[in-house]
Order: structure tokens, then sequence, then C-alpha cells
């Protein structure tokens, strides 16, 4: 197992005529470069998934829109195609309204350098929560590619690693795509923590023998009542982690909180193509679920760590 | 959508000087047939799962006995490699006594006979408790192909579709193995009924959607208190029901009904290689886990619906 840092710039940069990305989509088996040369093709690389996670999402969108003002693009039509590209994150609109005044390469590099920045606070006020020799369990990708670098839930389990509360990662592979098996295990391996990929359904076989300690996720939108918005399964872990008493963090920057929205009930949830499950049978596909805010331990932001009733705890 | 019969021969049959299977490996794709010529690979199609399926592999077991005892091999060798080709299937065993004093040709096929029989009567008892328009969610498959015809889940879900009681089945994909996504939606299809796959994880989001009105499934072992140890997955699933107060049911010939064993706690769990669920990182990969009785609403067998406390109400 190697010991390799993954720097900001190696997932996601602005150059002279294009955003870069490290196509997720390839990993683990190749580490090659996306070069989208317009904002259309940075909502293409959003849409099909060659970069994901909400923060990494906004990272890409606020490139891509300065990318769309180098170029001469119609701004609004930049906006628009940008922001529709994945329905549910919210700092995607977030990081396009920070570039509406002033859609510069350097607004857009001080708002990707200013994410990582937030997922090493994350990191630290969430790592706080750990006892030693934690066995902890996470779902999809909130890790350094998911944000632009560092990670957020998986910058919550790096920084316990580094203060030596971490004693093992049960990684669910997170189907239909498989983040977790391609992605979360990727950047566990290269950053020499120990963990092992399950099937998504074991969780609650291993919460049940005592082998998870706690949970930890990233999340795509929080409520206004901290109702969160995470990749498909999280509710059920979510669920399996009450009846067993488990904490279940949330681990994610102020900018997924939606204060316009006051319940997950008004969250919409993407619905992916069923051909991502089977192409043989009929499928349904709900890319994301709410984990209701009771079922919720602590939310952990750049800001602190926050407490139920988030509606008073969560910051503004 | 075809409608079309799956017939017990088609599954599993004794031949002279082999026991022929369905090769369950290559569904949905293929429709082959594999040839065992001894004991040893009847064993070898239980390990890789050409057949699997508690009561289907008793079935195939009880068939490579009769073919050992035709062969002139070691019959106690026979029965060695036999048992011990799946832990946690007690039926497997439970077959192979059912061979000991008469390990003919006949008595396999009485006993296979017998099998699907039970199913049909599960079936019937299970329906009895669907209300109409009933949309069910299944895990693995404990169909047809899981117990040499007809099902106990899967025959549950087809009784009550002839009866007009159901009008959608949910079906786990079932990771690793994919057994919902191959063989439960091969067998929807061939017989009609109204199914989608989704995710594993995606149970719990359709049960707080209002989308589940039952779970169903089989069982590869049930201790005398009800505890019950079925494909992973079940557990959790298992949870959310009662989290969300939907029935779970589990459908199971009596030959599963381990007297001997008090409790799940008493239940092997069989861990399977993980490269099953990734070839290139490291996994963990319980094959099994154990609902406890707490969490089923009943237990249908052929003789009935139990109902807790197991202990009194099981059919010794």
């Amino acid at each position: 197992m190697g010991r390799r840092d993954l720097s900001p710039e190696q997932i996601v940069r602005l150059e002279a005529g294009a955003v870069v990305l490290l196509d997720q989509r390839r990993l683990p088996d190749e580490e090659v470069e996306l070069r989208c040369e317009s904002a259309a093709d940075v909502a293409d690389a959003i849409r099909t998934l060659a970069v994901r996670g909400a923060p990494a999402i906004g990272v890409a969108a606020a490139y891509g829109y300065a990318l769309a003002a180098a170029r001469g693009e119609d701004l609004d039509a930049a906006y628009r195609v940008l922001a529709e590209s994945r329905p549910t994150a919210v700092n995607l609109v977030w990081a396009l309204e920070q570039m509406r005044d002033d859609p510069s390469a350097e607004r857009a590099r001080a708002l990707h350098e200013a994410e990582v920045d937030r997922c090493r606070r994350m990191g630290a006020h969430a790592a706080a929560l750990f006892g030693p020799g934690t066995k902890a369990l996470t779902h999809c990708n909130a890790g350094g590619l998911a944000t632009g670098g560092y990670g957020s839930a998986v910058g919550a389990l790096r920084a316990a690693w580094e203060e030596g509360l971490l004693a093992h990662v049960w990684v669910d592979e997170t189907r239909p795509l498989l983040q977790g098996a391609r992605l979360t295990a990727w950047e566990l391996e290269t950053l020499g923590v120990p963990h092992a990929v399950i099937a998504d359904s074991a969780a609650a076989h291993l919460m049940s023998r005592g082998e998870v300690d706690c949970i930890v996720t990233g999340a795509d939108r929080i409520a206004a009542n901290g109702d969160s918005a995470n990749k498909i399964g999280t509710y059920g872990l979510a669920v399996a982690a009450a009846h067993h008493r488990i904490p279940l963090y949330v681990v994610a920057p102020t900018s997924t909180i939606d204060h316009a929205t006051a319940t997950g009930a008004g969250i919409p949830i993407e619905e992916r193509d069923g051909a991502e499950i089977s192409t043989r049978f009929e499928a349904h596909n709900p890319a994301f679920d709410v984990t209701p805010a009771e079922l919720i331990t602590a939310i952990v932001t750049e800001v602190g760590v926050h407490r139920s009733p988030y509606g008073e705890s969560l910051p503004r």
C-alpha cells in the first residue's frame, strides 16, 4: 500500500482554453484526464459523472463558468447548462452564484482553494468525535475526488487516521456506480488507511456484530431542518445505525445547506437511467435518498459540530 | 414478456450416469445445462453456485447421493463431500439423511416432487396474507430455481399474482452475485409478473415513500426460536421494514427449520471470497446474515402461517 497525496489540481483545474478533470469513471484502473473546452463540455462531464460529488461539481462548474467567460460564451446560457447538469446538488448553484459578478479564473481558483480549506477544517472537527480504535463505515465517495481535494467524510477519516484514532474503514461498494469500491477504496489505499470493501447490504450485519463504531457520510443537500440528501443507501444505513445505537455523522460544507428548503420533502430526488442497474430487465434507479434529521447524530461543517435541533444549530 | 412455465426437471434431474442442472451462473443470458458425473461433481456445482438456494441444493445433493450409489462410490465419502459443500444450508444435510437408508433414484425423485409440492402449499398459505394491489419486495432468489420448482418466496408472489392480489414486485439485485437481478427477474419475466430491479440500498428509500407493502424472502436456515439465516442483506431489510411497520414474511419449507439450533447465534455464517466484491481492493464478504425472530412478522411453511413466539408455533 502506497502513501501518496492527491493534490487538488490533479482532481480539477483550469488551463488556457479548458477545464481539465481526472476522469473518475476510469478509476481505479486508469488515471486519465478529460479536457472540457466549453461550459457545455463541463456540464456533460458533470452529467456523465466524470466529475461527481457535490463540492467537486461546484468547483468544476465555477471553472466551467470562468472558461465560458474567457471564451466569450453567452454567460446566461452557460449558467443554465451548468446549473441543470445535476438536480440534487445545491452547491452547484451556490458556486455559480459566487461567480456571477466576477467570472474570472482567479475567482474560480479562490473558490477551489476555499473548498479544500473547508474540508481540512471539517475533518478536524469531525475527528474530535472519534474515540481511539474506531471502526468506521462510509458510503459512496465523499473524498478528495468528490470535493476537489482532501474530502468531507473521507477528510474526517483522514484526520482521525492522522490522529491515531482510526482502526479500520468499511467501505460500502455503493451500487450501482460503485463509487465506494472504485474511488473511496482507491483514496484510502493511496493514503495507507486500513479498509475493506463490503456489499452495501452487509452493513447492517456488521453493525449487529459490533464491527461498526460510527458511520460517516457526506451530503449533497441539507435542508434547513437538517434532513440530508445523499447517495442512495444512506437512509437505510441511518435506519440501521439508529436501530443499533451507532452514531451517524454527516460531514459536509456549509455550501451544502439549503436554507431555502425547509425539510427533506422539498429536495428533488434525481432518478437515473435504470440501465445503470440492469440492461436486461426493467429497473428503477433513484440516485439519492433523504435521511431525516432525527436519525443524524451530528452534522459537521467547516464551522464546527452541529447537533439537533438543526434548525437552530446549523450556521446561516 | 412471455409466459412460460419452468418445470422442475428443467432445473435439476437425474439421468443415467449424471445429475443434470440448469447452470444458474449463466442465467439470464444463456440456458445451459451442466452434467455432474459424480458426487464430487455435484458438490462442486453446489460450491460454485451452479445450483443454489437451500431446497434446490438439497434436491441436487439427494440426486448426487443416488448417483454415487448407482456408480458404486464410497457412500460415506459421498455424504461428506456433499454435506460440506455449503455450510449454511441445513436442508442439505436433511436431504442426505432422507437418502441414507434408500439411496435410490426413486427416493431422490420423490424428495424432489415433495419439495415442489411443499412450495405450492407454502405459496397458497403466504398469498392469503396479501391484500389487493400489493407491492411486494423480495431479496435474492427464493424462486423455482432455488427450490427445484415453483419457489418459496417467489412461489408466494406467484400464488398472489394468480389470485389477482399482486400489483408489482421490487427485486433487490442482491450483491455480490446478483441472484435477484439475474434469476428472480428472469423468473418473474417468464411468469409475466410486473417487476423492477433495484439496487439493494434503494429498498429503505422505497419503504419510506410508501412503495412497499410487504417483504417476502426465503431462508437458508431457521433456528428453533425463529431466528432466520438468509442471503446477506435480509437483516438490513428486516430492520428497515420494522422501522416502517411493513410486514416481513419468511417463506421456507419445514426442512429449513433446525430444531437442534436454539437461536441464530448458533448458525454458522459462510464467509465467501472477497474477490466476489472486489478484485482490486481488500474486501469482506459474509454471504448470509441472521434476522432475529422479533423482526419477522410471520414464517410460512408448507404446514401454514406461523407467528411469534416461534418456539411454540413452528412445526416439529
